[in-house]
């Protein structure tokens, strides 16, 4: 085992420290539209309000870092993106995860943003790593880095993992280290490969013990097409920090998820005397007596 | 790593087979009188009627193998132990468990019991492996063999590796093979010491990585003293077994950790088509309904 790295990531007031000694770092996933009609309409009618909300629910419910993803078809996504983190910045002051494909988007992002923000995401795609990593470089951000390249998402944990290396032995050359890097090594639906989730799980051990580096996470995709997919979600989250997740991209609203968080990071002593879950227990208890 | 090895446990007429290509194998642990005030009373007047009433409600809930134990202060334990198999019997066919410190209760429960039984337990005492060995091979039984000695419970994953290996190594100078062992690393309260849950997948996983043995635990004594226990176990046993848990002793009619289990054996890749996962969640549907 390599040493385990951390990886920062701020505001203009706030520092998150990712790393396998803290407690699991939430990035709340709900600030796109990707899927969510409601807030496609919205957002498309320069209505914010959702925006705001989601920000303030999911601050309060345990998220570290918010994703802010302005991917509405047929709208200027650079602007859209200006307009979401401005919006956000009114309500909250945790760090941000610039969630982008668009290359101006991510430019004028990176460009407005006030700390060290993270970059969803560059990839293994020739592509992907000569256009996203100077710009990683040049504001001195934190970058995920997708296990796919040109040729797909690979079927088995070591081809994974030699996509994770090749993304940071490119970033090396840039001067961007290892520890500026969290690897998602994509976890795709158990509905179409009963095996999915195993396969991500031996993908995250074996990058971890390879590069010590952070991992990161969309963890609900595993459970697509499934019924009761909150403990499917939960229980695969819990599962995956074991394996070495140390910031799941993921939804802490859902009271399940949030629950196998606390209950893992117990579980992997990073939360001494148990005060983190006692405290999280009295919320919940309130909470229910409200 | 090693070949991952079965553990066969049979009744007249049923056979589990437990190992790391099937779904988790659940032992209910219900019936013992340990802590439960209401049991305890009922079996001194001479009243099974919970006793069935946990055996049935255990094999509905998931339970493959029911844990039986007769540890009633002041009483002939060989004489109740062999009430209680009779009792279980009446209601279900499960294989069972012996759960017992007492020579003489075991030696009337394994000549009394049509199968092949699961003995619970031997430890790396002396005194244990020279009494309780022997009347396994005897009776070709399993036997689930605890990580402490003469010295108590060793305090690292190293230490209780080395008790296992002493375990199978003793067994299999008798001629019991390491198929035939469970071994429970142990799971000490978080609330005496934050890092006893991580102590106890650290176990897990090196004495897996060895000998590819099955893995049994009781689940539940991790969280005690801690508030929202169902949630701690949940997810430890989740955990446990993406680290090599196979059999773990527990209560199944805690639908948290019965989910936490389904969903951790479909994360595994162990629910072909996620078959088991829909299964489960319409008979959820249908006791809501109910």
């Amino acid at each position: 085992m390599t040493e385990n790295l951390t990886t920062i990531v701020s505001s203009a007031t706030k520092t998150v420290e990712i790393n396998r000694h803290n407690p699991t770092v939430i990035i709340g996933e709900r600030i796109n539209p990707t899927g969510r009609k409601a807030v496609l309409a919205a957002l498309r009618e320069g209505n914010f309000d959702i925006v705001r909300q989601d920000a303030i629910r999911q601050v309060e419910a345990g998220a570290h870092i918010l994703d802010v993803n302005a991917g509405v078809p047929g709208v200027d996504e650079a602007a859209l993106m200006k307009k979401l983190i401005n919006t956000v910045l009114e309500v909250t002051d945790v760090p941000l995860c610039i969630d982008t494909a668009d290359l101006d988007a991510l430019t004028a992002a990176l460009a407005m943003y006030k700390g060290k923000a993270l970059v969803n995401s560059v990839n293994g795609e020739e592509r992907s790593l000569s256009n996203v990593l100077p710009l990683v470089k040049e504001y001195g951000a934190s970058v995920i880095g997708l296990c796919m390249d040109d040729d797909g998402i690979p079927e088995t944990p070591e081809q994974r993992l030699a996509v994770a290396a090749k993304i940071i032995e490119r970033a090396g050359k840039l001067g961007i280290g290892p520890e500026n890097i969290a690897i998602d090594p994509l976890a795709l639906t158990m509905g179409a490969d009963h095996t999915a989730g195993r396969i991500a799980l031996d993908a995250i051990e074996l990058i971890v013990k390879e590069f010590g580096v952070n991992i990161t996470m969309g963890a609900s995709n595993i459970s697509f097409g499934m019924p009761d997919r909150k403990y499917i979600n939960a229980t695969f989250i819990a599962m995956a920090i074991r394996a070495g997740l140390t910031c799941p991209i993921t939804n802490p609203m859902v009271k399940e998820v949030a629950i196998a968080i606390q209950a893992a990071d117990l579980t992997m002593g990073r939360d001494e005397y148990g005060m983190h879950w006692i405290k999280s227990f009295r919320k919940r208890q309130q909470a229910a007596q409200a």
